[in-house]
């Protein structure tokens, strides 16, 4: 059983800052994300594209916040269990709450605070009718650690960005690399695009369009796949260890949805005049995944929710202690790691 | 007459990112700061002490986030009135109002965004008995452009960071530097400090401690000071052409505390359920002037507030309009300058 003071669900901007928050409070956080990686929509779905209005930004690539984020964070030492859905939840007599993931991981903590976004990442999935057989057994559908895919023969299926960016990763790790795709043209950044051309020309990958993986084959574990060219219908059989099908991840309010919250335009309805509580009390749900009147699903409200919500959890756990804020400037700021941060002190000194 | 479309007074972290936000939904905006620099308690009070929460800073000077906002805003060009005070508002008939400033400058529009922080800073004055009679005429509070002090004999008094740091940067520029304080002590950054010793040293600071400037001299304008050593009662006579006293700013909330607003706790009461407007319609308070229940005066939740408060203005302006908003990577910023922003756009393109 992980325990903490505040179990965020959603890894994203509004969850990641919430520990900071909670931090400067001297309140612990666990975050559970569906994802392999911190950083929620910025990291899954546009890592390396510009934000402008983040304040005091001109400009800040996605990827770059979340990096950023998880350096201000540090002091605070997160516990994060990620590549896990929250799944169930269950009030103690305590008034603390269990939630459990789809893998069985238990975590309690007196205070939830739901940081889901758009809810929690789930892959779009080629229709096969053997899929399922096959899944953690050779089909992947996110990595998360690139090693274990050392020395093995992969197939990657896609056309975006990631299928991209995977090929060219994988093409220095694995044995064997193939990149199917249902059209010839290909969508994404403009060197992403160059690359794998450069690395086919070079025969490091292996490109077969337009096509598609319309078989899987193996007895206990994924062993090869059937290949159809869409233009000419020839099949293709393949050897391979990996089915990697890379056809985006969409976002699903899912198992929430049924943990008795108001549910409003498929968002969780909070208390926006105070503290961005749900309707159960010591639930809360700050960033995209909340609606209140006047709502705007961006990263800069996300971060003022969570840190009115860390004030509200506070004396939800302290009843009987009055928190003076403390300017960060004036105060520094002391991580559980023992770190200090501290502005420079004024000196007093004599001139003569 | 100066015409826009938000007037907002306080320039402000709040005030400064409400232009930016305001920019997006293509409002123009102006902004009135009684200080002679934009950046509000930032720019004055600490502008080179680290800030630790601003959310994807794990640390940044106060100085230079009121930098970055003021690049963000850059392409939305927004009008300034500097150094003057808003003091008396006037509805007109057709719901616009007109904002004076103690100078007789007028500004209309329909929408005013009230970012006035603590208040208007004013500087704290020496008691002296014919102060009022030199002033702008060889008194000074605020430095607003150092060159008027070219080839000057100025005298400086107090003992904190202002009055070091600008002691020391007008030793390049005055043709005479005298630094007076009532200690010998000086309360400051400890390279300010030394560098004054220093200057000191070489003869280009005229030190005078512990004394108080006790009388001013002149007919149409300053002409000289008497200073008074403290500890001998010495008097000494000195010629000069400025007295510049800098005791330190104290902010007051002032003439606005008379506009007819709600105001509980020296701040302006405004509707945090929807929109941060206050008690007169078409009038918002956004940042550290408001108060709210939960309310917490921090820079990054007058972020927020001034995001809200554009939605809703641009819903005043253009009641038959529908705003979709557009994410700033999605759909990029335009500015008024005609410069574009935008993220490099995904390509299609084969691989053969
Ligand atoms: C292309 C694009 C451009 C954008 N541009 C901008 C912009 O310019 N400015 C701006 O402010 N915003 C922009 N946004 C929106 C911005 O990314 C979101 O507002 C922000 O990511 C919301 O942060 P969050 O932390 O609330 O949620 P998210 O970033 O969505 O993170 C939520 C996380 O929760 C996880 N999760 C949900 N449910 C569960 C569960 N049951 N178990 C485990 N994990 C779960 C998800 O997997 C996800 O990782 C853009 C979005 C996109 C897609
Ligand atoms: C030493 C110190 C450390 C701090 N540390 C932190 C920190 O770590 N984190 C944090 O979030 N916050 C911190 N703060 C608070 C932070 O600076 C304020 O929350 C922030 O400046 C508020 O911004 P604002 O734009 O609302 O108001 P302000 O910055 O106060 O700006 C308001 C402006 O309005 C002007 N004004 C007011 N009335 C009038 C009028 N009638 N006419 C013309 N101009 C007018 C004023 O002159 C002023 O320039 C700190 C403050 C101090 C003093």
């Amino acid at each position: 059983m992980i325990k903490t003071d505040i179990l965020i669900i959603g890894a994203g901007p509004t969850g990641l800052f919430a520990v900071f928050e909670a931090g400067l409070l001297q309140l612990k956080c666990h975050l559970i994300d569906a994802l392999p990686q911190p950083g929620g929509q910025c990291a899954e779905i546009y890592p390396k594209k510009p934000i402008y209005d983040i304040p005091g930004f001109p400009e800040v690539l996605a990827g770059e916040l979340v990096d950023n984020l998880m350096e201000q964070i540090k002091p605070f030492q997160p516990g994060f269990t990620l590549g896990e859905r929250a799944e169930t939840i269950e009030k103690l007599d305590d008034g603390s709450f269990i939630v459990t993931t789809n893998k069985g991981t238990k975590h309690q903590a007196p205070i939830v605070a739901i940081a889901g976004g758009l809810g929690s990442f789930e892959p779009r999935k080629p229709q096969l009718r053997n899929l399922s057989q096959f899944e953690d057994k050779g089909v992947v559908y996110m990595i998360r650690e690139p090693e274990v895919f050392r020395d093995r023969k992969v197939i990657i299926a896609g056309g975006g960005d990631s299928a991209l960016d995977w090929s060219i990763f994988l093409a220095d790790v694995a044995s064997e690399v193939t990149l199917v795709h249902r059209r010839n043209e290909f969508r994404g950044a403009l060197d992403s695009v160059e690359k794998v051309q450069q690395l086919k020309n070079q025969g490091k990958i292996n490109l077969i369009t337009p096509a598609e993986v319309v078989d899987l084959k193996g007895t206990n574990k994924l062993e090869g796949v059937v290949i159809k060219k869409t233009d000419t219908s020839e099949e293709i059989a393949l050897e391979v260890d990996n089915f990697i099908p890379l056809f985006g991840l969409s976002p699903k309010l899912g198992p929430i949805a049924d943990w008795g919250l108001e549910i409003e335009k498929n968002a969780i309805k909070v208390d926006n005049t105070l503290d961005y509580q749900t309707n159960i009390p010591g639930i809360y749900a700050i960033g995209d995944v909340n609606t209140y009147p006047g709502k705007l699903k961006l990263i800069l409200c996300g971060f003022h929710e969570a840190t009115l919500m860390c004030q509200s959890a506070y004396q939800r756990i302290f009843p009987d202690k009055k928190y003076v804020m403390k300017y960060t400037t004036v105060g520094g700021v002391t991580g559980f790691d023992g770190s200090k941060k501290e502005a420079p002190k004024a000196v007093v000194k004599a001139i003569d």
